[in-house]
């Protein structure tokens, strides 16, 4: 008991270390034997506390390389708790109420806010999930960068964080979803949303966004029935 | 590098477990001997994968007594990686605008379809907030809780773990914005919150949650100016 508290607060030490020195992600920690010294602690203690920040995604451990600041941000594997929320269904459509409330907001912001550097990474990710989905190969992770990076465009801390959490439960949806018509929809929309972003139209890019999730609540409503 | 793997696959396990057994927080998990048996592992790996998941929340071990699937349901103490957020004035006000967009709906929600009991129950987390405040005590958990407990009725397990998120941010917000203004705009708003939920308001509800919100949003602003 005594171990695993000097353990945590050994992890805590190491979070203030970050902070003070306003490290980033992919930043590099102090040596094993640096470190011990800065926060005055055994290498078996130090080892548990990095490995407690390890599970909470604060840290990345790369063997024989060190541990450097995670680019995951201490963002975790399961933010929203969903792990053990055991109607699939249910979910799925109050997940798409949440993104149609949030999303054309988001999109909205970034039509208005975003860089010209933006506005083309959100152009050219819209061209990367067509070409996914048009090679057959999978595009969940395609689909979470697009909407990711629109959300990061909206120039909103919060939203960023936020819409890459929601969208860590976009592989739910498209397993339940995956078909031709779901896939035309995705290439059609996110292709509408892209140029609305890029042409600075807020409204458009908004509507759009809604028309996307909209058509994709439906379909699974469907599905389900 | 084996052994870490071999402690975040009986993680994996447990929580395959905790699954198909469809556990509840509270519940408790099997003992050493009988886990041991089941996940066919040493003793050392089981312990190390079970401090894997106390880190993420998911399990808690109270000594003597055995190891318990958490309440707080795997939602970890800092969802939306904000630990490495450096400008905290710039959080509050995006934490409030995202706030903004999604507590009056999820309000509205909760006048249309709470039950009775989750409407008693708001009405008296309001009395308490405004008795925390009243005698001067912190009022940050209370204030957390009225506002989980609206998100909890609106019938959107989503958005109930949402607010949940949002609302381990509200902390920083009470503390940069505790005074007299802020503590009247709370005790008012809250109780006019409760009774439109109350009475069935689903407009006023939302129209109430909106203003307390706003308001708060002013204030942060001609505090940081």
């Amino acid at each position: 008991m005594a171990k695993a508290t000097l353990a945590e607060e050994t992890a805590q030490a190491v979070i203030r270390y970050i902070i003070d020195n306003r490290l980033l992600p992919g930043d590099k920690l102090p040596t094993e034997p640096e470190f011990m010294e800065k926060l005055s602690v055994g290498r078996g203690t130090l080892r548990e506390g990095i490995k407690l920040l390890a599970a909470r995604n604060i840290i990345d451990i790369r063997q024989g390389a060190g541990s450097f600041v995670s680019p995951k941000r201490g963002i975790p594997d399961d933010p929203l708790g969903l792990t053990f929320i055991y109607d699939d269904n249910e979910l799925v459509v109050d997940m798409l109420d949440v993104r149609l409330l949030f999303e054309p907001h988001v999109a909205r912001l970034a039509a208005s806010q975003a860089t010209e550097q933006q506005r083309a990474a959100i152009m050219e990710q819209a061209d990367e999930v067509e070409r996914c989905i048009k090679s057959g190969e999978s595009y969940i992770a395609a689909d979470a960068r697009f909407h990711r990076l629109i959300a990061e465009a909206s120039g909103n801390i919060v939203f960023g964080n936020l819409t890459y959490i929601l969208n860590t439960s976009i592989a739910k949806n498209i397993e339940i979803t995956k078909d031709a018509q779901r896939d035309s929809n995705t290439i059609r929309y996110h292709r509408r949303i892209a140029l609305a972003i890029k042409n600075g139209k807020p409204n458009d890019a908004a509507s759009d966004m809604s028309m996307h999730l909209q058509l994709l609540r439906e379909f699974v409503r469907e599905k389900m029935h």
